[in-house]
């Protein structure tokens, strides 16, 4: 027995609504505090989100699986590990609260709620380093569910630290995420113009490693169930 | 049988006084290498509590739970993890604790053993940081304590140095810490008069966590006593 | 039963290009962002690889065991962990992988595909320095083999991450790294023709430390099968 | 049954010497590379030790325990964990094969092999510090001996690199070590006039740290035959 959707929802959208802060957040601090090292700037901007996303993924993995990302939902119901039928309100919770995030960092460093962003990220290269970010991304999740699966906060928290670093996108490798940070014209933002181009190349990188894995570990289905965490069953009670 | 209260206290004094000598501490030493860059202050400031938080956590969690921080310990005593007649013990072991902490450090660097912090911290965006920032704090630990208690010291200490960086305040979270703070006027430093909002905004946060997770997580009592970490029982024979 | 020799050698190729691919393109990275401070440029690198290191050898060593480098394999054969008619496969994967995840790199950038690199590398200290670093690297796995595996991908990241700084080479530590660097003209390439010694001193420093470890810990086959990562039995099904 | 004294005296030697060198050679690396950053220097140097430190841990733990540190040595003797006939072997392993790391260090850098340091690391304060960081460093191994001993690994590296930027010391907290640093005139050093009153604090803090855990948690001497990590029994067969 699974914990019942609403508590699975609030669990997405908490913890997207964290991870977004947490990007959007460390940018803003790390942009005042830097004097225009932009390497210091990105150092602490992926020293924090590969921090914070191991904390979240332990946090609300038990809960809802702690995908926080729609790419990594659709692959997953790709495996049968979560239905078609409940997609849609994953897809909601992680969207809404990554747009909650972005209002929350804000909030904090005390800027206009909303703003959209100027900052450009088009061209091949980067919508190429999209594909291959969460081609990544997927490949590790993939890759530990089957007998790694206690390793995953950590296998992606050091994932994402590194992928900041070694693609030029900076690794959104995360169409909420994304989303999120077409509203805010801080160091973290995406020219909500530039947002298509990256989902569609985020989409594609998280199908393709999942097909790929089909292959090379035929027993995916039976580990898709548990991504990112084990989340079932929940405790006795539990009739949310 | 849990240890004594006494033992428990000894592990909160001590806990929270190498936490605070740490935070005091490595702030101190970065301010003095990094020649005014503040990005870089932070990073050494972050790094070092994380790491300690993972190190602490470990060696005093078996003893009294690790707590080192008022706020948890009465979010515990809500989900009856502590007897509300211990929390004054707690509560001042741990700031006295804090306070221990400070003058350590001050001793390891050679100045003066208490001067009053003269570093303004005041204002809403700080105050609602140090509301999320306990929110978050909380989350982590009782999303953590159902199934993911053995990672707690991991969660712990990457949440908080996520938290650093993602806050305008940089995450006290913690009124213990945030008092004995108030009596460096070095980078940690808080003015007194900051003090109290700050204080009050952490219980906010703390107990709007606690009120949340009672909902999405209803087992919420079982494992409170288990906050932060297992701490029970006793080897054989320990009577204090 | 193990996985087929196929799938082994898939996961050996992608491993090893995404890990080149972090090499390289945190080192452009790094490089574009940090301003000529090569203190942050290395200190970036050295992140990022030890991070990647963690996310793939957990991803990955379940099915091929993650060796990644032929100084690890030719090791495990030398201790008949792997059978050595396997090794040529393994090597051909791990080469191949490099090059690809160079070329991956430099898409990402915008970068021409292949570019021979001019860094020169050469001399005794940087030699003796590969000797150390290799030695390091397969005394952590045997270390490592026996009781303790499951935290190997840590062990590794952790030692690699140290490594990066107290080598004057900067602890390449893989032939297949190596030959795929010789192939980019930034900031973490090496100049072809040093590329020979470099694989030399490393294959001396993996063979003297398995023998070390041989006589220091007389088991050592009784686990060499499992290097990196215990990778067997495949799922039931597997036919690969 | 344990492995043999030799093999564990080789385990501590090597394990010291990898551990000194890290230090020493990361000095080198961080003073080279930074162009007089103070900050990045140290960072790098807090960053290699703390990551090498969980690689040998890992390593030797399971052969000797990992001591790589007479301090460590003396007070698990004091709680009856390894014999006092042992001892001296224990500690001239540790002396000597931190004399080779600095020999390593200075080889891998193309430096002269030995140069007395002539850094002043003196004073009531940095001795205090020596003090505070090795009480915290006992206080972390005792702490997590009883129920977290497979964490220690991580405790201790998470300790050393907070303890680096908390401490006007920078955290020697080993006699060995601060031997082995006096011959050499790079960052990391210590000059030879200094490093008795350095032995003296430490070895103080740890006896201090050991007699108060006896008092906090009896049950010190059962585990403190498997201090840092269990290391007994050997596989059969091994009869060093």
């Amino acid at each position: 027995m699974k914990f019942g959707l609403l508590a699975r929802m609030t669990a997405e959208f908490l913890g997207t609504a964290l991870l977004v802060a947490a990007v959007v957040g460390s940018g803003i601090m790390a942009e005042r505090l830097s004097g225009g090292n932009l390497a210091l700037t990105l150092l602490a901007n992926a020293v924090a989100t590969g921090a914070i996303l191991v904390a979240l993924i332990l946090t609300f993995g038990s809960i809802s699986g702690a995908h926080f990302n729609p790419a990594v939902t659709v692959a997953d119901a790709m495996e049968r590990g979560i239905a078609w039928r409940e997609v849609p309100a994953y897809v909601c919770a992680q969207i809404s609260g990554g747009l909650a995030g972005t209002v929350t960092a804000h909030l904090m460093f005390g800027v206009p709620l909303l703003s959209l962003s100027q900052r450009v990220r088009g061209g091949s290269s980067q919508m190429f380093s999209e594909f291959i970010a969460t081609f990544g991304l997927l490949a590790v999740i993939w890759g530990c569910s089957r007998l790694q699966a206690p390793m995953i906060p950590f296998a992606v928290g050091a994932y994402i630290t590194a992928a900041y670093w070694f693609t030029s996108s900076t690794s959104f490798a995360n169409p909420a995420v994304t989303i999120a940070r077409s509203v805010t014209n801080t160091f973290s933002g995406i020219q909500p113009a530039d947002v298509p181009g990256f989902v569609a190349a985020q989409m594609a990188g998280a199908i393709a490693a999942t097909l790929l894995f089909r292959w090379l570990s035929p027993s995916l289905q039976e580990t898709a169930e548990e991504v990112l965490m084990p989340h079932s069953p929940a405790p006795p009670g539990v009739k949310l």
